[in-house]
C-alpha cells in the first residue's frame, strides 16, 4: 500500500504532472463517451474517473496503471442493466452504482482470498476474441447515433459524426508526423497525437454554439447536473438478486483486462505486479465508482500506455489526473449541454477500431490453429449471443483447452542408448528396448486430467507388447501426484498384476516420493522402486534374458 | 457398434444368461425406487431400464455397464422439474421424457463432436463430494416416506419401513457371510446378498396384503397403469427452453457418473473404453429412455459391479435383463398398487448409504489437503444450495485446481554438477553457476495458463541475480508453446534487451522447434539457441571470465 510513496524521488515529479495533464484531457471526451456507453448521461464518466483512481494509487501495484470508464465494461454495463432498467432513467443509474458496488465487492473478495492466480484464466486469443467481438458489437451500436438516426440519416448529424470520424481517424495516422514535421519533438508529437479527441470535442462545442447546430436536430448532451457526485444506492433486494451475477462477470473481466494491459506496461519497466493487491486495488476502485455515483471501472490499456509515453512514473500521475477532473467538476459545466451526440459516438468508434486487432489472430493462424480458431468462436460468441454469453463462451473455450492439454500428456517409450546409461524417447533416438520390458516416461506431472490418458496409453502399448512382465514408470518429470492421479496408480498396479505384469517406479523426484511415503502405494506396488532408468533396465533386462 | 457380437463366444453364454437374471430381479426394486427419487410413479423406473440398455448395447463400448435409472440422476431430475410441474401430474412425466431427449442429444452431439476428453473435468475428490452430498440430499428426502410423514410419525408405516432398512443393512453386511455357512459358494452368497432388495419388496408386499396394511393408512404405490410405454412429449417452447440448462448439467453429470463406474469396471478387465462412443452410447439410451415415457439414464456403478460379479461377458448380459423386465411388465401388474412406500423408501437409503464413502476423503485428508478441501467444498455445495448448483462448484473447483496447477509451473535454477556435463537444479544437488550467466529450466509446458508465472520467476531471480547479463531457458521439458506462450516468450526477450540481458534458448525440443521455426521469436531472439545446456555454459559462462 502506498509503496510508490515511499520511493518517492524529486526527479519524477515532472513527468508525473505532465503526464497527469495529459491524460486528464485524453479522460474528458473518453468517460463521457464510454458514460454514454454505459447507457449514462457523459458527466457520470468524469465522476468514474476521479475517486477509483485515488483509491487504486492507494492499493495498486502499477506504476502507470490508469483507472476510469473503459469501452467493453461500459458495454457489460449497459447489457446487464438493459432487463431492469430504462437508460436515462433514474433507476438506471441507481442501478449502475450498485453494479460497481457488487463488482467491487466481489474483487475486495477475491483479493482477500488471495484468488489473483485466476487471472491466468483467460487464453490470449480468447482474450483477443472477446476484445474484437465486443468492438464490433460498441461500434455497431453507436452507428445510429453518428448517423443522427437510421434508417433515416440526419444529414447535419451525419456530417458532423462522419466529419469527426475522419479527423479522429486522420489524426491517429498521420498527426504524430505531421507535428514532427512542424518542430515538435518525437515524444510531444506523439502525445500530441493523443489529444485530438479533446481538440475534436472542443472543436465540435465551438461549432455547435456558433451555427446553432442544436436548433437542426443535432442531437445533444443537453443540460447536465454539474458539481460532484450524489450518493444513491437504495433499491429493492430484487434488484440487487438480479446483480449479483452481473457482478460477477464484469468483476472478472474488469481483473482480466486490467491485468492484461498492467502486465504488458510492468514487462516493459521490469516491475512485478501482485495480482492479489491489484484484486483489492480494483474492488476499492470500484467501490468507489459506486460511491461517486458512477458505474464499473478498470485500467485501459490504452489510456495507461498514453500515461506511461506522456512520461508517469508512479501513481502520483493519476492523483493530479484525478484532481485536475475535480476542479473542472466544480467548475461551470453548462457548456457540456451542447456537447454533439454524433461527435462522441464518432470519438467511441475510432476508439474501439483500435480494439480490433488482428495481428494475433494471423499469428495464431499460422502458429496453431486451435487456437485461431478460439479466438473467431469467441469473438462470434459475442456477436451472436452478446457481451456476457461471450464471456462464458471464452471461459469454457479455454477451460476446455485447459483440459484438452492436459488430457494430452507427452508419453515417451524409452529404450537404452547403445553403451551409455542414457534413456531415450524410441521415437526419436536410435535406441534399444527389452523383451518384457516396457519403459514409459510420463513428462507431465500426474493429476485427474490426465489419469485416464496415461492409463490409456499405458493399455496401448500393452496390447502393442503382449509379452510385457515389467512396466517401469520413469517419473523424472513427474513433479506433483494429486489424489485422483495416487488412486489411479493403485488402480493400474491392482489390475497390471492380475494380468501377470509387474509395475515399477523410477527416478521418482524428491518431493514427490516424500508425500508418496505415507501412502500405502508404496508397500503395495507389484513391482519394485528404482533410483534411476538404468538400474532398473540392469535388473528387469536381465531378468528377462 | 456391436463390436461385442462379432467376437461372441458360446462360452460366454452362462455368465451373460446368469448375471442377466441376477441384475434383473436387482433392477425391479432399484428401478422402481428411483422413479420416486424422480417423482414419478415406481413402473416409469421399469420403463426406463428395457429401452435403454438394450439402445447402449449397440452403441456403447463397456462390455458390462448396467444403464438404468441411477440415484443421483433422479434426484437431478426431480430438482430441474420441480419448479415446472407438480410431481404426479401428467405434464411431470411428460417433462420428464422431455429431459431425458434434450440430455440424450446433448449427450449424441458431444459424442459425433468427438469431445469425450471432458470425462476428464472433475478430480475424484471434487467426484466423491459430489456423490456424498447428494446421498445425504436423498436419504433425506425419503426420511418422512420412510416414517410414513415428518414430524407425525406414523407408527405402522415407520415400522415396516425401519425393519426393512435393518433387514437391508443386516443383508449387506452379513447376508452373504450367512449363505456361505449355509453351504452356498462364496460367490453365489455375495450375488444372493444383492438381491436382499428384492426379497425385501417381495416380503412386504405379502406383509401389506396379508395384514392389509393399506387400510391401516400405509401409503402405498396404488394403481398403476401397466404395460408397455407410452409416448408424449409435446409441449410448449417455454417447457423446451426451461429443460435446456438443466439437460446440459444432467447430460454432463450422466457421463461423468457413467465414465467413473465403466472406467473402474474396464481397469479390472484389461478393456478400454471409448469416450466418444460412450457419449454416443449414453445419448441413444437417454433418447430411448424419453420414447419409452421415461426419464434420464445412466450407467450405475453398484449395478454394473453386480452385473459384473454375476458373470457378466458382455452387454448380452443386460439384453437378457430388458428383456426379463419387458416381460414382466406385460404381465399383469396389479400386484404393485400393494407396494408400502416405506419399504421402497427404505431400498433408497440403504442404496445412497452405500455412496456416502469417506474413505477418499480419509486418503485425500492425510495426502493432500486442497485435495480433500474440495471434496468437503462440493459436499457442502451440493447440501447448501441443491445438487445442480453442487454441479457447478464441482466444475469451479476442478477448474480452479487445474489453474493453479498450470499458474504454479516447477522452475528450477541449474548448475554445472563439477567435472560432468549434467546441469541440475541448485536446490537439491551441490552445483556450480557461473556469475553472470542464469540458467532456468521450466518443468512444464508453456501455454496461457503459466505465462505469467514463468516471467515472475524470472522477474525474482533476475532481481535476485542483478548482474546477470545472460538469461538461458533450457526447455528440454518444454513439449509444447502454445500462442499466448509465443507472445509473452517474446515480449520477455524485448522486455529483457532493453535491459540489458540478453535471452537464449537451449535443449529446445524436436517437435517445439519445427513449430518455432516459422515464427519471428528466433530471428528476435536477443541470444542463441544451444543444442544443449552444456554448449550454452561453455560459450557464455566463459564470456564472463
Amino acid at each position: 500500500m502506498l509503496s510508490w510513496l515511499k520511493h518517492y524521488r524529486r526527479a519524477m515529479l515532472p513527468g508525473d504532472i505532465g503526464a497527469g495533464i495529459v491524460v486528464a484531457m485524453m479522460m474528458v471526451p473518453q468517460g463521457m463517451a464510454y458514460a454514454l456507453v454505459a447507457g449514462l448521461p457523459p458527466v457520470a464518466g468524469i465522476y468514474a474517473s476521479i475517486v477509483p483512481p485515488l483509491l487504486y494509487a492507494l492499493f495498486g501495484t502499477s506504476s502507470t496503471q490508469s483507472i476510469g470508464p473503459m469501452a467493453i465494461i461500459s458495454l457489460m454495463t449497459a447489457s446487464s442493466l438493459a432487463p431492469l432498467a430504462a437508460p436515462g432513467s433514474g433507476l438506471y443509474g441507481v442501478l449502475a452504482a450498485q453494479l460497481a458496488l457488487l463488482s467491487g465487492v466481489v474483487l475486495l473478495a477475491c483479493g482477500l482470498l488471495r484468488i489473483g492466480f485466476l487471472a491466468n484464466f483467460f487464453s490470449r486469443p480468447v482474450m483477443s476474441g472477446f476484445t474484437i467481438g465486443s468492438a464490433i458489437v460498441i461500434a455497431w451500436g453507436q452507428l445510429p447515433v453518428l448517423l443522427g438516426g437510421l434508417p433515416h440519416v440526419h444529414l447535419p448529424s451525419a456530417s458532423l459524426g462522419l466529419g469527426a470520424l475522419a479527423l479522429l481517424l486522420w489524426a491517429r495516422r498521420w498527426m504524430a508526423g505531421t507535428l514532427r514535421r512542424i518542430g515538435l519533438p518525437a515524444a510531444a508529437a506523439d502525445i500530441g497525437a493523443k489529444l485530438a479527441p479533446m481538440a475534436v470535442v472542443l472543436g465540435s462545442l465551438a461549432l455547435v454554439s456558433l451555427m446553432h447546430l442544436d436548433a437542426q436536430g443535432v442531437a445533444t448532451t443537453g443540460a447536465v447536473s454539474g458539481g460532484l457526485p450524489r450518493l444513491n444506492l437504495a433499491t429493492s433486494s430484487a434488484h440487487w438478486q438480479a446483480l449479483l451475477q452481473p457482478a460477477l462477470l464484469i468483476g472478472f473481466m474488469i481483473f482480466l483486462i486490467s491485468m492484461s494491459g498492467a502486465q504488458t506496461l510492468a514487462l516493459k519497466r521490469g516491475e512485478k505486479l501482485a495480482s492479489n493487491a491489484e484484486l483489492v486495488g480494483l474492488g476499492t476502485a470500484n467501490i468507489g465508482s459506486a460511491l461517486s455515483g458512477a458505474f464499473p471501472v478498470t485500467g485501459s490499456i490504452s489510456r495507461s500506455a498514453v500515461n506511461f509515453a506522456a512520461g508517469a512514473n508512479s501513481q502520483l500521475a493519476s492523483v493530479i489526473t484525478a484532481l485536475l477532473l475535480g476542479v473542472a467538476l466544480v467548475a461551470p459545466t453548462g457548456w457540456l449541454a451542447l456537447l454533439p451526440l454524433p461527435v462522441l459516438a464518432a470519438t467511441i468508434i475510432a476508439a474501439v477500431l483500435t480494439l480490433v486487432d488482428l495481428s494475433l489472430l494471423r499469428s495464431a493462424w499460422r502458429y496453431d490453429r486451435a487456437d485461431a480458431a478460439a479466438l473467431v468462436a469467441t469473438a462470434a460468441g459475442v456477436l451472436a449471443l452478446g457481451v456476457e454469453a461471450g464471456v462464458v463462451v471464452g471461459v469454457a473455450l479455454s477451460m476446455g483447452a485447459l483440459i484438452w492439454r492436459a488430457s494430452r500428456p507427452h508419453i515417451a517409450v524409452l529404450g537404452r542408448i547403445a553403451g551409455t546409461e542414457h534413456f531415450r524417447n524410441i521415437d526419436r533416438y536410435s535406441a534399444a528396448t527389452a523383451p518384457g520390458l516396457l519403459m514409459l516416461r510420463v513428462d507431465a506431472g500426474l493429476f485427474f486430467g490426465n489419469v485416464e490418458a496415461v492409463n490409456a496409453r499405458i493399455e496401448d502399448e500393452l496390447a502393442a507388447h503382449p509379452l510385457t512382465r515389467h512396466l517401469v514408470l520413469v517419473l523424472s518429470a513427474v513433479n506433483a501426484i494429486d489424489t485422483s492421479a495416487l488412486f489411479g496408480l493403485k488402480e493400474l498396479n491392482a489390475s497390471l498384476l492380475q494380468r501377470g505384469v509387474l509395475m515399477h517406479l523410477a527416478e521418482v523426484k524428491g518431493p514427490v516420493m516424500d508425500r508418496l511415503k505415507g501412502t500405502d502405494l508404496l508397500p503395495s506396488l507389484s513391482g519394485r522402486l528404482y533410483l534411476s532408468a538404468a538400474m532398473a533396465w540392469d535388473d528387469l533386462a536381465r531378468d528377462n534374458d
